[in-house]
């Protein structure tokens, strides 16, 4: 049976830890070893001691004593992998630079698949960014989210603009709605509008582009429609207290939703929270800016890692599903016919594994 | 006609504003001259130029033109009023110390009244920090508040305690509750019990004391009874991911339900947010503080200040009916044999008005 190794994050901010203790409990209960390096879940509040059934070691021996390496974020110090081994995690698109280790990332599942669903730990950790997206909107919004009705009068509820609604959109669009505020939603793609209508939100329709690439994804805009849509939405932003941007294109830089002239002409008091770093004007990563027409922009393009029990639980269990996969016998030998697992291998410039 | 004056408010971390535009232009209508200070609406965001129908002068003028001045906190430069000026805000229970000065404190109120009602600040301000509680609260958590479902499995909601269930109290618990959160309320007083069961929340029932007082308040308990309040609660806090506390009890200080002995035994990542400091042991006024255990504590008394539209909306509502019911006719003359133009009247120790 192969060794499983899990590796403390390190980059800054980074709150999760790939496995959580219930997920290496069953993966030990399966026979596999578990290597866990020391203070690995601490910023998601597990402490080693909760790593029943594994061990707990220092990050060399867990690179030394590992068949398969997890993470979240690509390591930065894959030098000390030995050639063989595996590497899974949320890893991008680009090659590995570790000689010999076989990358596997969560970025390359083949999403649409229902078998891998289980696996999709961008889904899940969209789903957490797009809850606390909702919950830090609310926060910094001077007024209240829900109808409020009083003895002294009633206010009307928020009104929330959800820009692209994959998952972090639609999960942006149902939390606002719990919380009582008026929602609506606006994407590019037919199949996003009808699932924006399907929570119940307004659709915004702009007679903007239809935007719908094969795999399901957005496509990129031309330039004349990219052009026509920045104009209809900058008419239509100022009319929302919080507008919350998620649209991203695989591969290209997230497109510009909400230019200068939109900000400018937004009412005092007004909220943006930016997770897709790009759509909004001189949005910055991790920084709440108050504009001078007191519009409170806000970028926050990692907030999975600040939900670190639910983002790391989530993350866990999609690692299990696609160990399970991966591994049925607990062998680390990829079975390299399968759909899935040759989807999901890092590849160098010549299409060999990196 | 009288003249209304608005102070802005200068309280560290106070956004408020005593009068909206939007209630400033009601009573504009009524033929009531209103001066507003420079800047008062400002951290509300109210420009001056919002306020139309009403003067927008320096603070000395408000001081100098006005019969009546509206305040939310007691202003700290009273010396500049002038004898016979009306001073009307949540001004505590103390006389003022302003020469000739007549306060009326909307902490007065006799909130029982039906037709008190529209002038209830206590209530519309308790409101929005309950609302804003659980909102902190939901962000601090590292877990979901709701029950989440997805191809890799289900999270279990957050499991949410809130301890005292007043306006605040309940308006957390139905905020949690939008949220998703499994939420739990405990009061000592029979009526809230019933108030906190018709939201759908659990009571919590400790076999501890019944202390409702005459006023519909919480009374202080014994000795003993807070002893064995502080003894159940102990056991029962460290079930829960997330303690709200807001219990009160008027003329005295809040009462401590959250020992060092209960959050010692609180899981990793729970969070507490202290609405009505000396309830948490240790809890600080704006601070979040992060225990050895990892138990985040927030010590947040003025909620309602950091939601500014939704507060002065509401709170500019409540002057306005409070106005029409102390000066139909627009002119500032008291009817001391009202009841609750009487109630609210400010006294010194000898019983006159101060």
């Amino acid at each position: 049976m192969s060794v499983i190794g899990v590796l403390r994050e390190t980059a800054r901010g980074e709150r999760r830890v790939a496995l959580t203790p219930d997920v290496a409990r069953r993966l030990s209960d399966r026979g596999l070893k578990i290597l866990v390096e020391t203070g690995a879940g601490g910023l998601s509040f597990f402490a080693d001691e909760d790593y029943t059934g594994a061990a707990v070691v220092a990050r060399d021996e867990v690179y030394a004593g590992s068949d398969v390496l997890l993470c979240l974020r690509r390591p930065d110090d894959l030098a000390a992998a030995r050639p063989g081994q595996i590497l899974i995690g949320l890893l991008g698109l680009d090659p590995l630079d570790g000689d010999g280790v076989t990358g596997i990332s969560l970025d390359l599942l083949p999403r649409t698949l229902s078998r891998a669903q289980a696996m999709d730990a961008l889904t899940s950790q969209a789903n957490v960014a797009g809850y606390k997206a909702a919950l830090i909107a609310a926060e910094a919004c001077p007024g209240f989210f829900p109808m409020l009705m009083t003895a002294a009068g009633t206010t009307r509820p928020a009104r929330v603009l959800v820009l692209g609604a994959g998952v972090a959109g639609l999960q942006a669009i149902a939390t606002a709605r719990r919380l009582g505020a008026q929602v609506t939603g606006y994407d590019v793609r037919d199949a996003a509008r009808a699932d924006i209508a399907s929570t119940g939100a307004a659709v915004l329709d702009l007679a903007s582009p239809r935007a719908e690439a094969d795999s399901g994804y957005a496509r990129g805009l031309t330039a004349d429609e990219a052009g026509d849509q920045m104009r209809a939405l900058t008419e239509a932003v100022p009319r929302f207290d919080v507008v919350i941007t998620t649209a991203k294109v695989p591969g290209a830089a997230a497109p510009l939703l909400v230019p200068e002239a939109a900000l400018a002409a937004m009412r005092p008091g007004s909220v943006v929270v930016d997770l897709a770093p790009g759509n909004v004007a001189g949005s910055m990563a991790g920084a709440r800016t108050l504009l001078g027409n007191d519009v409170t922009v806000i970028g926050a393009p990692d907030l999975a890692a600040t939900v670190p029990v639910a983002a790391s639980t989530a993350y866990a269990r999609n690692l299990l599903a696609l160990l399970d996969h991966l591994m049925p016998h607990g062998e680390a030998v990829l079975d390299l016919d399968d759909e899935i697992t040759r989807a999901v291998l890092l590849r160098d410039r010549e299409g060999a594994r990196s």
